[in-house]
């Protein structure tokens, strides 16, 4: 299991320089390092060569990856194929090719995190440094767990609930006919198999993005007006998807105090890098595990106090909305809803209150 | 109908500036002008103004909106179970609330066209000007109704070529259950029914994004290499999503010349601008329409020397793959791919022979 780390922040050029200077960084340390990044050419002019939809070593203990999301559609649909043909008796997937599938909004983002999770789970990589979008599209990203789990909790209940759940469940009449065309008893139980094999991979998503060792998002900016802003927005939004951000990464010098801005990280000031020129960038980097295990974490569960609370700086009361009209409480910033799963001393109890308090939003059961 | 343009480039904060100044350049010409952003700071900032998810009077002739993907989904959610209660005897989507829904990657991107298109539709608009993320997320985006018009014709025919299909519209058992659960007859012609809207939507968005005079991007640079190459190869995926770009907008004058790297698109160099000054930059813009009418048409078809031609800059042979495994053919370059649907007389006939000439990809059959 790997230490996935990314950079979010307005100045993509910039983020890019420290994901490089951090991959290099950690590579020296003697990490097996792996350093991801999308289908742009500002990574391969950066590094001075061109990259891979497929790993190659770049220096000592250095692989790089460029994903390409018509590649990896094209790798997956293998994978649905077969499936398909698991479930189904007479598969018509099978007659289009991954070749000629179209690559829709979104698909790429579950496609390159598909990736990281492999890598990440082919044992080969010490850190995985990804040079994303860093913005609020990174962020969906990681979230992703989180929120397919959400949506299969939430509507598996009401289907199963439903008429046409039940009568597929129950009714003597449609088990046979669901059979002739997939090979499975589509009952309640057995219904829950085939997403078995996704929930496991949800629950190890969710597991890794809570534990500030194996996911954090450090925040990079300069003391530019609009770059402070922007990179307090993301490390707010962060936390509504979970995502622990371990500090900040001031790219120039400054005479301006951005401390009170990012309190209570931790600021590195970093030199500015061009191609082959990394050292003092590198050196300058923080130690990241030491201070994302720091970082206030995304959600504290008091089951005692019967609070939840909610780090969500960057935000202010009225740009923060909490409901409650489903089985869930929902807290929506950032242009992000979080659904927040409660444990079952808390779950279905109404909201007592709520209160924003130091940059936390606190919420009584 | 209005005109819908947008920017292309690496440096996001250059972008919201020319964006602010198109709008304000067209709402000054007398035209009623929507400017579109996405939910993030540096629109308002650079306005100077709050900005709230519904359209606000900014200027005279000027509107403002911020995009919000939790707002506009809990919107689309009650269009969603208007549909369902219509198909379903018995709902039971009715039971969750827009405003518990978690945002999925590519749900935003959706949601953002989707409201452009309600804002033209509207007629309230001569213009709309999308500050959006400027890179291949709005290809996708703006790609959309293609995409998803290949995934409709190639897998609604597989799935009614399929055993499952065929047992659907022909078996005298099937359909009376189906008609227990659904307020529809599920024969062949009827199950085209539920589509005909989203057909019609698509058809629409495909005409109007191959219309020079409906949809145009421009490309903002400065002459910073990385900036350079981004907006060349943001250039060369735009066509593949069948995106006129109109022309190249040099953020800071140079000495070198770029005309080589963007040619035939003209170059318009304009000054920089800061929150209230932006005049000079306003007057130094081009005029859009006059120059995205002349640029080279993402894709034209010659019937008569069965040709296929594709505009493909910023490409070199090596970076685009033609295949031909489904019954189309498709092109792969800049990290999407493109389903050529071909006319009746070119329709089926087997790729003769593909070569690449000053920057086309030509293709004869």
């Amino acid at each position: 299991m790997a230490l996935i780390l990314t950079f979010l922040g307005k100045d993509s050029t910039a983020r890019t320089k420290v994901a490089i200077a951090s991959a290099m960084n950690l590579a020296r340390q003697g990490k097996r390092v792996l350093l991801a990044g999308d289908a742009q050419p500002a990574l391969p002019i950066l590094l001075g060569t061109t990259l891979t939809p497929e790993p190659q070593d770049i220096a000592p203990n250095l692989q790089a990856v460029q994903f390409q999301a018509a590649f990896l559609l094209e790798r997956s649909w293998d994978e649905v194929k077969k499936l398909e043909a698991q479930y189904i008796r007479t598969p018509f997937l099978k007659e289009v090719y991954g070749q000629e599938l179209a690559v829709l909004p979104g698909a790429d983002t579950a496609l390159a995190l598909n990736a990281i999770r492999e890598y990440d789970e082919s044992g080969k990589y010490d850190a995985i440094v990804y040079d994303g979008t860093g913005d609020v599209t990174t962020l969906r990203m990681l979230g992703l767990p989180e929120s397919i789990s959400w949506y299969v909790r939430r509507f598996r209940q009401l289907f199963l609930n439903s008429d046409l759940g039940k009568t597929i469940s129950e009714s003597p009449l449609v088990q046979p006919l669901i059979s002739t065309f997939f090979n499975v008893n589509w009952t309640t139980d057995n219904f829950a198999q085939p997403t078995n094999f996704a929930t496991n991979i949800l629950e190890k998503g969710k597991a890794a993005l809570a534990d500030p060792k194996r996911i954090a998002a450090f925040l990079v900016t300069s003391d530019d007006p609009i770059e402070v802003a922007t990179a307090r927005y993301l490390w707010g939004s962060a936390q509504q998807v979970g995502l622990t951000v371990g500090g900040t990464i001031l790219t120039a010098a400054t005479n301006a105090s951005l401390s009170e801005q990012f309190a209570p990280l931790p600021i590195s000031t970093v030199p500015d890098a061009t191609t082959g020129q990394w050292q003092a960038m590198m050196d300058a980097l923080p130690d990241f595990v030491a201070q994302a295990i720091q970082a206030p974490k995304p959600i504290e569960i008091d089951i005692h106090a019967s609070q939840v609370r909610l780090f969500l700086p960057g935000f202010d009361k009225k740009q923060v909305k909490l409901t409650q009209y489903g089985p869930e409480v929902t807290v929506e910033a950032g242009d992000q809803r979080r659904n927040i799963s409660l444990p079952p001393a808390l779950s279905g109890k109404p909201v007592a209150g709520a209160k924003f308090q130091n940059g936390y939003l606190i919420i009584s059961f």
